[in-house]
């Protein structure tokens, strides 16, 4: 067994590495260095603080009963020896040694029966001049965050550009708009927020929950350079200026490599550290995990990257127990997420879309609506899921989706992307078994829902258009080309009827049959009603009828209101 | 293509199948008969129809756009034939044909290419004299419901007997007790609530949920008579008389297969129509599904019995994919439930402890507490998760728990029990990869947790007692065998050992290695502290220092305080 354990990095993964191997092994050494002084904090809460919902830094630092994890807690609650602002310098791997400078600036060397690089990532700086000037941030560590904040509470921020529209610039947006009452801009490279986690639709969803709340986006734009004397006075993109008195930058973040480079372990192009599925570097007595990490994407079978506390978590367990003798195995992950974003949440697992056809894949993705309860229930909500899966295999290659915070969205994604690295077909969604009583579910549930939709699409009974899609139609309605066909009863559709008699009809469903001589027939048909279940029967009794060039829109009218499409 | 479809029974997976057939077929003749008048309605919102959380009888059979499901309906928007208070007397098989009673008393044969029986269940009546008095009901039907509920409304009732602890009874309960102040007692032939589906522990959480809102239990009584002259005035037990001026019996329901026998079709010991899993009966040319069949329980892999609207609506499809052709397959079930009780939930999936050990495994569970969001996020409660394992194969069998209705527990349900049909491990349990985000949940996930907890159980590290047991030690603590060690904080654990300084000491955790000389040596060590983390770091520090004679209280003071149990 193993007596000297050193663990480079305390914040979530080395932390919890390390209590696990004094739990198992009452009697090793286990040594835990940090750069930092602040350790073992929950780096995913920054923007909770930021924002207030967390009023004090140190709840970050504590447990759930409250005591904060300092030197002092790892020495008398878990026998871990720790050493903050102290850095580890090289490693010796044939004396196993790790060289490292001291607090006090002095060097030493300690030796390691068994190492464990929890070194993390670093966020990402783009290539730009002005990076250095007062009052531009990036959110990589808890004192980041405090200077965030203090910056906020100085007062004198009225107007803040985040740059970057994923996890953490969403976040951040929120807590700068929402608590501090600062004008928001959001500048993205790419066409749509949270590139690669969801499809262009989906993306529209949260980018209106944030538009709706004063958060104002520029998507596609890059930035060019941060403007101002000592202190930021505004971004330049390629679109113009933007006035800001704050800059947080959230493009990213690279893997802390440096150490395991210099150690001659295996690391990737990329720079990520190369581990097996015991969580070994090529030195199997130097284990690692955690944000500077690749680990199999377990949909693609490829190496992927996810960087998330609960990763770090679990592995830094996996490397304890493997530790102490025990032979544990962390094969990899789907890529679940949730984002908060104010009342709402966009959440997924798997491949998006657009990462899917990237990835080659022959690869197709059908969104629904549906309540997320029974619909006779007083409490519920519509909830929209898309579902990605492979036209050839019928594989599901993944889920996400948007609904309120505390509807049953989390709930629906959860089980799926559980079953994503078990290679599950559409069919499973199909019979997917939920809790089911009328507080809880529908008796066909939205994820029961999706997989129908699903197999009725890859059967060719479904032929579906998306918010996006539709829209593209509609701008280009006076060419003559489409014609609206609006299944809901009257005192929904027929007012749009009434603006636009040139190209919308309203013919409930029920009377569809009865009135099947008013449909155009020289026109390409959208089919619409408010979730897009009522259409689809439409559609197959158009076809049924001979009317066979039609387009359903999957989400329905409540999908076109989510994304902010006006009709 | 059969062209000719009769339907007996036309509530849910009635209901779901002939339109699933429409779907497929549009040229099918469907036609769908029922007994009833009332057709296609959510059965399973009856409560919240009696409780007045739903208004109308009517929105239990709407569509989620407001249209009542009634013989037009199904006619115009699903052209669907429908034939209500039609009772279908006999089928001949060999002819293809069904006898039927219509609306008028005549009698009529129609002729089925395919034919699904979709009789269902009606509720079991106890042996006992007197069900047939006035203000007994049983809730098997809408009328029922809308009969209880005229029954409310009309007052003069002021005590209610719910005979029956299963869903439906607190469910009935809730119903009764909360929206129309009836003194609502609840009788019970076993010796918990929820008997079969959750532990006794865990039964005790939900019963408490109920008792602080006013509900009596009366546990481990059997019902011996109903009294009163034509209206009931009390419920006789072994135990005594309880008043009522209405009792609604909930014990359960028995499948209707009157039919399938007289046709000669297999069907079990049980009544259960048997099916394969394309639901087929013996005829391969009837279908059943739904309240009426028995399906294959996919843990056990013995036939199980799910009566539940979400399995109806599913198998439903099923059977319309395969009359039109398809080859769609309904494989079994695991047997997901979920009941709300007042704010909160009980909900599960799988085998309980009882149950498993019933079936012949050598099953244990584990329960953990956690709260289901970061703990630092201000929105959080704590959820209790209990796990069935088998300790031979590490096998997971089930999963089991209490919380807020709203909180993070449905999410953890469903996410395992989809899992249950794939045979896994606990280890797959402790590294479940859950959508994080601290709104959402803690970086280790309760259900993480959950995994970690039997692993250390599995492995001999973690020594567990739940609620009960520490009950029992704690009610017979003068016997001075056993000694009480509070490893919370000294504002919670001092006052305890004040009061009880003979059998009850507080050390801190962080406390205990410099004070381990206080700890008794003689006498079995029961640990305690808020959720059971810190009380299994100190059995293990135990464990270490040579005191090995300890158990540690699994969901801590918190899940005592669930249960109703006082220290």
């Amino acid at each position: 067994m193993s007596q000297n354990v050193i663990i480079i990095g305390a914040v979530a993964l080395g932390a919890k590495a390390a209590c696990r191997v004094k739990r198992l092994m009452p009697d090793a050494r286990v040594l835990l260095i940090d750069a930092d002084e602040q350790i073992s904090y929950g780096g995913c809460g920054i923007p909770y603080y930021v924002s207030g919902d967390i009023s004090d830094a140190s709840e970050l630092r504590s447990t759930s009963f409250h005591r904060v994890r300092d030197e002092a807690f790892f020495r008398e609650d878990k026998g871990v020896e720790v050493m903050t602002k102290t850095t580890a310098l090289s490693i010796d791997r044939e004396k196993k040694l790790v060289r490292v400078q001291l607090k006090t600036g002095e060097k030493k060397d300690f030796f390691y029966d068994k190492l464990v690089l929890a070194t993390g990532a670093r966020p990402r700086e783009l290539n730009i001049p002005g990076f250095n000037k007062k009052n531009v941030f990036s959110v990589g560590s808890l004192n980041d965050g405090i200077a965030i904040k203090k910056s906020l509470v100085s007062g004198g921020i009225e107007k803040a550009v985040i740059i970057g529209a994923g996890f953490i610039g969403l976040e951040m947006a929120e807590a700068v708009a929402d608590m501090w009452e600062v004008e928001t801009h959001v500048v993205e490279y790419c066409d749509q927020v949270m590139p690669g986690f969801v499809s262009k639709n989906l993306s529209l969803m949260a980018q209106k929950a944030l538009e709706d709340r004063g958060v104002m986006f520029h998507l596609g734009e890059s930035v060019r350079a941060i403007e101002g004397d000592d202190t930021v006075s505004g971004v330049r993109t390629d679109h113009g200026l933007l006035e800001a008195d704050m800059v947080i930058s959230a493009v990213g973040i690279s893997p802390n490599c440096d150490l395991a480079v210099q150690a001659g372990l295996q690391v990737s192009e990329q720079g990520h550290i190369i581990v097996n599925d015991r969580m070994q570097t090529s030195d199997p007595d130097i284990y690692s995990g955690g944000d500077c990490v690749t680990i199999t994407n377990l949909v693609t079978g490829k190496p992927g990257y996810f960087p998330l506390g609960s990763m770090a978590n679990r592995q830094g367990r996996v490397i304890g127990s493997n530790i102490a003798g025990m032979s544990a195995r962390f094969p990899g992950a789907v890529g679940s997420f949730a984002v908060k974003i104010f009342d709402y949440a966009l959440a997924g697992a798997g491949l998006s879309i657009e990462t899917a056809l990237k990835e080659g894949f022959d690869a197709a993705s059908i969104q629904v609506a549906q309540f997320d309860r029974a619909h006779f229930y007083p409490e519920k909500e519509i909830v929209f899921l898309e579902l990605v899966v492979d036209r050839k295999t019928r594989r599901v290659l993944g889920i996400q989706g948007f609904g309120g915070k505390d509807s049953g969205l989390i709930a629906r994604i959860n089980a799926v992307a559980v079953l994503l690295s078990h290679h599950i077909t559409v069919d499973a969604i199909s019979n997917l078994e939920f809790t089911y009583s009328p507080p809880f579910a529908s008796a066909m549930d939205i994820v029961n829902a999706l997989g129908n939709a699903a197999e009725n699409y890859l059967d060719g009974r479904l032929k579906p258009i998306r918010a996006l899609e539709f829209k593209k139609y509609w701008e280009n309605r006076d060419s003559g080309e489409v014609f609206f066909l609006d299944c809901r009863a009257a005192a929904d559709g027929y007012p749009i009827e009434e603006k636009h008699p040139e190209c919308w009809k309203n013919i409930p469903h029920d009377q569809l049959k009865s009135r099947m001589h008013e449909v155009p027939k020289d026109k390409k048909l959208i089919l619409i009603c408010n979730t897009g279940v009522r259409s689809y029967e439409a559609q197959l009794n158009l076809e049924a009828a001979g009317i066979k060039d039609t387009l359903n829109l999957g989400a329905g009218m409540a999908g076109l209101r989510a994304c902010g499409i006006d009709v």
